[in-house]
């Protein structure tokens, strides 16, 4: 299950940014993903960065206008950029919305019969996806750290929080921080786990699973636009992250960016910040 | 003429990445630019960088993935972006080619009669353009450069070459270097100039305007990828640059840069370094 196929290979800031497939045990179907090959790797084991995109990208967004390589490169970071879905399972309605479904899969293991087959992300990206990595390149999975956007904030916050220690470090843009409190996340979360199952839901939500955290030292450092327009609709709630982590006894660096709105260009500005955020932890 | 509408604006490196659209007179259209504003354009007039696209852009390109603006905001440079081509002119042809008519406007003033009326890119970038800018944004024009990809690349060249004085300073990315020789180069000059005349071939060929070049110094600084397709494929031919510049006297940086290929992953890498050579003339 580990085999992969490069897709696509451009030389950038002296390492590789690499396209793969494989075909997924966990969601059932073929799934891409990006990979920057730091120039470190060719003689050492690197830190392993997971980044998590928000709803409707694929595993191109990141790699194209992150402008993550030159901090990665500069770090030494290999670079993991998974899709943010199973692609193309045949499931009734899975491309008739941007927000659920095929591009939407919320990084959440699905209990509901119609999706629990194939939208299983959570297990994806916390169980498959690292061993794949570990399989296929020169990592050290003892220094890993997790970090995403949008609704692959709110995924890089639950992997790190439901898993103490497997992330050194974790980081976010404009994370949709308590999912079963906003539209976004309620619509996602009643379609996957289903209406009744409360429980199912806090458990992958970072506010009320960063007021029970208990596991080793982990810092959360979010950047979040303060002219985002997600933020003003409610969709992102910082500042339930804030209260949830001052109960749970998580250190939370909450920088709320003035003029900033939900796009990559607000990203690619302090994309460097995050790198130099993760270095502290990967490279102590 | 100099009205312009804004398009988006996103705010980018402490500065605004816009893009805007106008109707443009030279080229009987409505087309589109983009033009990163720098923080330093608050309060005094900047210098401004042109940026030409390759073939099959938009203004979209460059401005996403092109990792331009943490550099203009360092030095405080306002860059516009403007698209390649005409487009929706209803000309016959013009979508059938992707190195030809739309996306492929060459950046010369098209002769022949079918193109002539809309396909005038030279002018558009060398007259209205920089009146369009110059009315609507603080820059100081007296202190201008240019630069571009591949076909842009050509088009960089031959706006300084045949400008003595207008561009303190011009760099390029893969630059078809010799259009009159290559594939690319015969296709649209034999469409937009006509088979015949070679002399106005000659007036849009980077090659053949070092040469001749009579004006004040000016250096050309290249940036080429030793594992661009294109390069192989004898579309680029940077060798003839450096040929014809030793003959016309004007200098040139030639970087043959190992492993890079002709994408947006190469110039991300080595933006910064454009960047930093225009400042040497920009802010001197």
């Amino acid at each position: 299950m580990m085999i992969i196929t490069e897709e696509s290979s451009n030389k950038v800031f002296g390492g590789w940014q690499k396209v793969f497939s494989h075909e997924s045990k966990e969601l059932g179907c073929k799934m891409k993903f990006g990979v920057y090959i730091p120039p470190q790797a060719e003689t050492e084991n690197v830190p392993v960065v997971y980044w998590l995109s928000g709803l409707t990208c694929t595993e191109q967004n990141f790699i194209t206008k992150g402008n993550s390589q030159g901090p990665a490169a500069k770090h030494g970071f290999l670079v993991v950029a998974p899709d943010t879905s199973p692609r193309g399972c045949n499931i009734e309605g899975e491309e008739d919305d941007w927000d659920f479904g095929t591009g939407a899969g919320f990084y959440v293991d699905a209990t509901e019969d119609k999706w629990k087959t194939h939208y299983r992300m959570y297990s994806y990206i916390t169980k498959e996806l690292p061993a794949v990595i570990a399989a296929n390149f020169k990592v050290d999975h003892e220094r890993a750290a997790i970090m995403g956007h949008s609704m692959g904030g709110h995924g890089a916050l639950i992997c790190a929080l439901k898993n103490p220690g497997m992330y050194k470090s974790v980081s976010a843009f404009s994370p949709i921080c308590n999912p079963i409190n906003c539209p976004w996340g309620v619509k996602a979360f009643t379609g996957y786990l289903g209406e009744a199952n409360k429980d199912a839901w806090r458990e992958y939500d970072a506010c009320e699973l960063a007021k029970k955290y208990n596991g080793p030292p982990l810092e959360i450092f979010v950047d979040q636009g303060k002219a985002d327009s997600f933020l003003e609709k409610g969709q992102l709630l910082p500042d339930n992250l804030v209260g949830a982590c001052a109960e749970g006894g998580v250190p939370v660096v909450m920088r709320m960016q003035e003029g900033y709105d939900h796009s990559y260009y607000f990203m690619a500005t302090y994309m460097a910040d995050h790198f130099d955020q993760h270095a502290k932890f990967l490279k102590a």
